[in-house]
Parts: C-alpha cells; sequence; structure tokens
C-alpha cells in the first residue's frame, strides 16, 4: 500500500517526507494550496479537523500531526531503513525528550519568523518588528543550549541520527534559506556542525526537491 | 529505585505524577518554587537547562519534558498498572495524534489564560484582555472539534484511555477551576462527559492532593 501524503511543499509535511525516505517506504504526495485555503475545505477537514497539513491516508488508516506520523511510522518499521527511536527505551526517552523539545521550545519562535518573515508579505498583512526581534532573542537562547548540548554528543539524543534530529529539518532549512538567519546557526560551532551534517544526508535533498511555496 | 519529580505543585509535572500512579510506580516529590526563580538556579539548570519544570531522576537516568516522561515510563512499564499506550502500532499512533493535537492546539491557548489570568495578578505584570480574549475564542473552536470526536469514541484516541487524555488533565484543571472558565466544558455534552469521567479517576483525585500555587 503506497502512503499519501498531503502538502508536501510546506515544511511540517517534510518531516514525514523525509522520515518515509529513512524509513525505505513508498509514498505519493498530494497537492494543498494553503494560500487557496483547501486546508479549509470540507473533504480536507473530514481528514484533519483542524485544518492543517500534513495527513496521511496508508490504505484505511488516516493520521496527522507530522510528529505523530514520523513516531507512527519509525515504530512500525523499526528494522527497516534508518533506526530512528534508539536502541534501548532509555535511548527512546531522550529521543522523546529532544522531539519535544524541537516543538515546545524550539519550533515556536521559527513558526512567528515565518509568519513576520515569509508570510506576511505574500499574504499582504503587516509584518510586527518587534515579534520577529523577541522570537529571534528567544531562539538563541534555546540555540545556546543546543550549542553545549552538541558539544557532547554528534546527534541531539546521543551519538544516534534520531527523529529528534530529523524533526528540526524543515524549519531550519526556511531560517537558514528564506527567512535569512543562517547566521544564528553559522556563529554556534557545534550546531554548525550537526546542521551540516544532517542537512546533507541524501533523504533530505531529495525531500528538498519537492520545492517550497517561498 | 524511587522515581524523584521535581516541581509537583505545577500543571505540567502533573502530568508526570498522574502516569506515574497510573502505572502504580512509586516516587518522591522535590518542591520547586517558579516564584522564587528556582527553576534558574545553576543546579537545577545541570538538570534541566531550559529552567523549566518538570525533570525526573531515576537512579542514573534524568529525564524532561511532561510528555517525554509520560511516554518512557508507559513504554518501560507496558504491562503494570493501565496500558496508557493502545494495544496496536496503529491505536498507539492515535494516542500520539491526540497527544501532539494537545501540546500544539489545546495546551497554547490556555498557557496564555494561565499567564494572563493568574500569573499575571501575583507577578504584578499587566494582563492583556485581547490575548484573552483571541485565547478563549482559539480554545473554543479547538473544543468545538473535540465535541465532534468524542460523540463517536469514548476517549480521544478511541474507546480506550490514554496519554493523550491523561496529558489534558492539568491544565484542564485548571481551565475549570482557577481560571475560572468551566462553561466552556459543562456547554459541550461530550466534552463534559468525558472530562467528568477522567478528572474523577483516582489516580487523578490523588495528585491534587499536591496542591497547587494558585
Amino acid at each position: 500500500m503506497v502512503v499519501k501524503v498531503y502538502g508536501p511543499s510546506y515544511a511540517s509535511p517534510k518531516r514525514v517526507l523525509v522520515c518515509l525516505v529513512e524509513k525505505e517506504i513508498e509514498f505519493e504526495t498530494i497537492p494543498i494550496d494553503l494560500f487557496k485555503q483547501e486546508h479549509k475545505d470540507p473533504e480536507f477537514l473530514k481528514l484533519q479537523p483542524f485544518g492543517s497539513v500534513p495527513v496521511i491516508q496508508d490504505g484505511d488508516y488516516t493520521l496527522y500531526e507530522s510528529r505523530a506520523i514520523m513516531r507512527y511510522y519509525a515504530e512500525k518499521y523499526k528494522s527497516q531503513g534508518t533506526d530512528l527511536l534508539g536502541k534501548t527505551i532509555e535511548e527512546r526517552g531522550l529521543v522523546e525528550q529532544w522531539l519535544e523539545v524541537e516543538a515546545q521550545n524550539y519550533h515556536p519562535s521559527i513558526v512567528n519568523l515565518v509568519v513576520h518573515i515569509l508570510f506576511a508579505p505574500v499574504q499582504g498583512l503587516p509584518s510586527d518588528p518587534k515579534i520577529i526581534q523577541e522570537s529571534e532573542e528567544k531562539l538563541g537562547k534555546v540555540l545556546d543550549v543546543y550549542e553545549e548540548r552538541l558539544s557532547k554528543s554528534k546527534y541531539l539524543a546521543g551519538d544516534f541520527f534520531s527523529l529528534a534530529d530529523l524533526s528540526h529539518l524543515p524549519f531550519t532549512q526556511l531560517l537558514v534559506g528564506a527567512i535569512g538567519k543562517d547566521y544564528m546557526i553559522k556563529s554556534r560551532k557545534h550546531v554548525s556542525a550537526w546542521w551540516d551534517d544532517i542537512s546533507n544526508r541524501p533523504s533530505w535533498k531529495k525531500v528538498l526537491e519537492f520545492g517550497t511555496p517561498f
């Protein structure tokens, strides 16, 4: 059964795509145009009642929320492709910890930058310089903790690549690319080496081919 | 080995406590006073570099982020106490989906209400009526999706109690209690029945004995 992934050009769905590539799972993509409000279409809302991407369909099974979908496939195909959950329950605990750090501490600041630097001009909405400045400061403090952590282990959860690292790929790509704040990564030695490592994985290069709305 | 849990009077650590009670795992609690900035103490930052609660120590193993800690213990003691992850990988996928919905859609609005209704007066900070109103509206829309979902299954991930339900307990308790917006739950028939069910579990009543800073 080929997995259907909705919204491949956006950042959150790219978490799912890179996970599927790492796990060697076949998939097809279904475009969704957020600027045309296709995520608020009644048919789409039947799949994802909150009206956001990604959603996957795998036969009769429908699942949404990118980090939940990644966990599902990483567990279902544990021994196929790259192992993304660690070898022990304790390693998985640390993978979960850093996945939550990404979701709770790292992600919200970058989302503010995406909204106020990338989305606002496209949608003709006002961009708030105060929110941009505060988000950048907040993100800088989070990256300082990452720098310390990555001076002690090669990847976030330990010396093994995992979902925790993978989950950072799409929005960090926007940060160093379209948002234009690559200095935040480059100015931190260990964060920079980590980013070079994970963003050069063949899986990520393949996913970049799905393009971006910006 | 008795698990040490830091910060038992606050809401996020209560996710961990109620999980440990459900899993019949012995623990002790270590108070942390956020109003005295004890979470920014250098010794505490060695355990949790972002300076937030909860953190657990279990022998040599340290873990933070409440939802990561819950997943760790639910998996480690899968067959002890209440099973909180579902029976199949597909059920666990839905548990993960609704855990993410709680973290990404439900939690942020209630946090805004906590900050602007509960924390602001205690800390002598300004409370923003616009943020309160917008957060309440946003939360209402999320609860409308919950109402639809809970009209079809007894719990969020299906007809079984799981981490996804449990994760809602501490902040919903603040919503119906100190925040004073219990109408948001009571006015929705299926959400209200679900809340009555999960908040009357003996595990949650036991955790409430650890008190609250408000």
